[in-house]
């Protein structure tokens, strides 16, 4: 079988020795990344694998997102069969998040080319542009840009934080890469896998190296905003008070028990921003927000809990305010059963998850079969210097990957 | 009775003229008053104040915390009874607030000329410094000064925003007004009586226009500072966090309900001012703090809930900070038995109250015989330049004031 050749050929030295590489572009003292995207470290990180990969033998591409595509030809003139993820890094990130998955596409052309095995349809590993969000509002930018192109539009004109645009940005981008062929948006494609860490502990707790993920939960996002009266802490007898934060824990605790009750325990609710004012130790508070997130992996309980939400903000005269909601996503399960059988072909267990946070094959489940495979995060960090995955289950990760892709490429 | 004729003399038009005329020192556009303690308005407004004492016969002296009096002098050679109040004001502060109880005092002391009363102990008017304590921390300098001298040592080095010390700013206090002979702090007084706006709506609901206060509550402020774990709302399964705002409501559940059961219908508890780190929509609170203000008129209450606020703290593995602590002051009956006497003599209904805010008063009866009056204020409202109480009303409590400070200057 040359899946297992291919698995086999995965270089566990070569891999690890890429992230260290990677991670040197844009490296904090504390051991973490900084590297928003397409800044100047996003932009050397960028020459750095451009060039391995031409090493490689691959041909480079770019589309008008910045979204670079490593290719590795096939024997037949078929749509390519896609891996990949994102280098950009919160501004205290780590060195795998996103990171990893491209890296390990990067070991999956470089075990082809050792096992000398040749695929039926092209391999091409991406690098989605601006995943995080944390440089241009909202994240995964890139990769919902080349699904849906219309969405470039609107992003052209977003701006960082010191007033740059995306689409200056971007033309700094082609300044810096003037010589790479584009390639268009939208481009067919048979298969999409994206190979991530969990950023979540649910693996290192089930004492399990890799998880086939078959969705990503659907989420919602909303601001409520009670209106209280400001009055002195001393003078105002309670039954007199109107307290903001009195009124907004009473929706916390019903809001809370709601999201429970509906979701059971799949259920994720996090009260995450709270602004009170005038937030004076001996004034009454007269206003207060909170934000709630919500997620659950059934698109009825999504909805349930809107109703729910906007009917208990209506009954404590409360405002509500809907900031974003995206609904869940299911993998194709033709792709998640290739992912299984890499995991029988290794003789590995593996867990099938939801995944919690949102993932460039998110967007890319619209376009094309996707799914994607999880290894542990220890302590379940991320979006953090101390995030880390055990050495043996970064390469068992890498292996399942290069095993599924070459069976996906023989389709 | 000369009691009541002094308050028969009390002329409304004289004292709603004053209280206009004081707040045009510091007026603000929106109607309310800006005048810190000691700044340039706040002289400005003392010199006004100076030259209408002068104008009545009245001696003026000032001691070492800039504190004024203002003396119409007794036929005996005794300790003399002391009104007054402050003519600081909050930022975005009203007329009323402090100086009401100064320019009534000073309307008392032209009542006693106009109906001709001599009185047998003299009479002062007192402003007290700092009052509001938003120039220079804590509030009540002045007054608390005057009764424990040892604390200007302390107090001489606070400073304000700009870096101005007290001691600086009294300086400046010295070299306004050179001419003014000093008086001592702790000087004997026989009796002390500040008449002051409710600032809270007790008065207005019960429809009472005057209030006997016969104490000040209590009060305890604490931080309870609560660590949790950050991480993100996606990923991290319920049982598996460790959600800081989480603990912070538990908390809060547990402080509000043993704070209504220890004080019942005399409670107020306040929970003001909240800190949530990182305050993310999509990261797990990591680290909440906030406020307690909790008042009591029974030491014993305020003593309790120290002790359940500290077990509750342990037991939810907090961290409990006290921020400030004042016991219960009980005005001196005999003193109060005075203001109930020219209530009557009015044929006033007037309410007992126990006092929600602090007073200079709260001070001073720890000096000599206290008590004091409320007058209502409109919806509750002071700290705000909406601050206001129906002109009846601050004449009816001038002429009870007037009343009861004729009867204790002929002890």
């Amino acid at each position: 079988m040359s899946a297992r050749q291919v698995a086999d050929a995965v270089n566990a030295a070569r891999l690890l020795e890429s992230i260290e590489a990677l991670a040197a572009f844009g490296a904090r003292d504390d051991g973490g990344v900084d590297r928003p995207a397409l800044g100047e470290r996003d932009i050397e990180a960028r020459r750095f694998l451009i060039d391995r990969a031409r090493a490689l033998g691959c041909s480079v591409h770019v589309d008008a997102c910045a979204n670079l595509f490593f290719c590795r030809e096939g024997d037949a003139a078929l749509a390519p069969v896609m891996t990949g993820s994102h280098i950009d890094t919160q501004p205290a990130g780590g060195k795998l998040d996103g990171c990893y998955g491209v890296l390990a596409g990067f070991e999956v052309l470089a075990a082809l080319n050792d096992a000398n095995v040749p695929t039926r349809r092209p391999l091409e590993v991406a690098i989605w542009t601006n995943e995080e969000g944390t440089r241009f509002s909202p994240g995964a930018m890139g990769s919902s840009a080349f699904v849906e192109p219309s969405r470039m539009a609107r992003y052209a004109h977003v701006q960082d934080a010191e007033g740059t645009t995306l689409s200056a940005a971007l033309q700094r981008h082609v300044s810096a890469f003037p010589e790479l062929p584009p390639r268009a948006q939208q481009d067919a494609a048979h298969a999409f896998v994206e190979l991530h860490i969990e950023q979540g502990p649910q693996l290192e707790k089930a004492e399990v190296p890799l998880a086939v993920v078959s969705g990503i939960q659907g989420v919602r996002w909303y601001a409520f905003h009670v209106q209280g009266i400001a009055a002195h802490a001393g003078t105002t007898p309670m039954p007199l008070r109107r307290d903001a934060m009195t009124l907004a824990i009473a929706l916390h605790r019903e809001l809370d028990a709601i999201a429970h009750e509906l979701g059971r325990a799949d259920t994720r609710v996090t009260f995450g921003r709270w602004n009170i004012a005038p937030n004076s130790i001996n004034t009454i508070p007269s206003a207060v927000s909170f934000t709630v997130d919500f997620r659950h992996p059934d698109a009825r309980v999504l909805g349930a809990f809107d109703e729910h939400a906007q009917a208990i903000a209506q009954s404590h005269g409360a405002r509500i305010e809907a900031l974003f909601a995206h609904a869940p996503v299911a993998f194709n399960p033709s792709v998640l059963s290739r992912i299984d059988e890499a995991c029988r072909a290794l003789d590995t267990r593996a867990l099938h998850l939801t995944s919690g946070a949102f993932h460039d094959a998110m967007y890319l489940a619209k376009h094309c079969p996707s799914g994607m495979i999880f290894v542990p995060s220890i302590d379940g960090i991320s979006h953090n210097p101390a995030e880390a995955t055990d050495a043996g289950h970064l390469v068992l990760g890498a292996r399942a990957l290069a095993h599924c892709l070459t069976t996906l490429c023989n389709d």
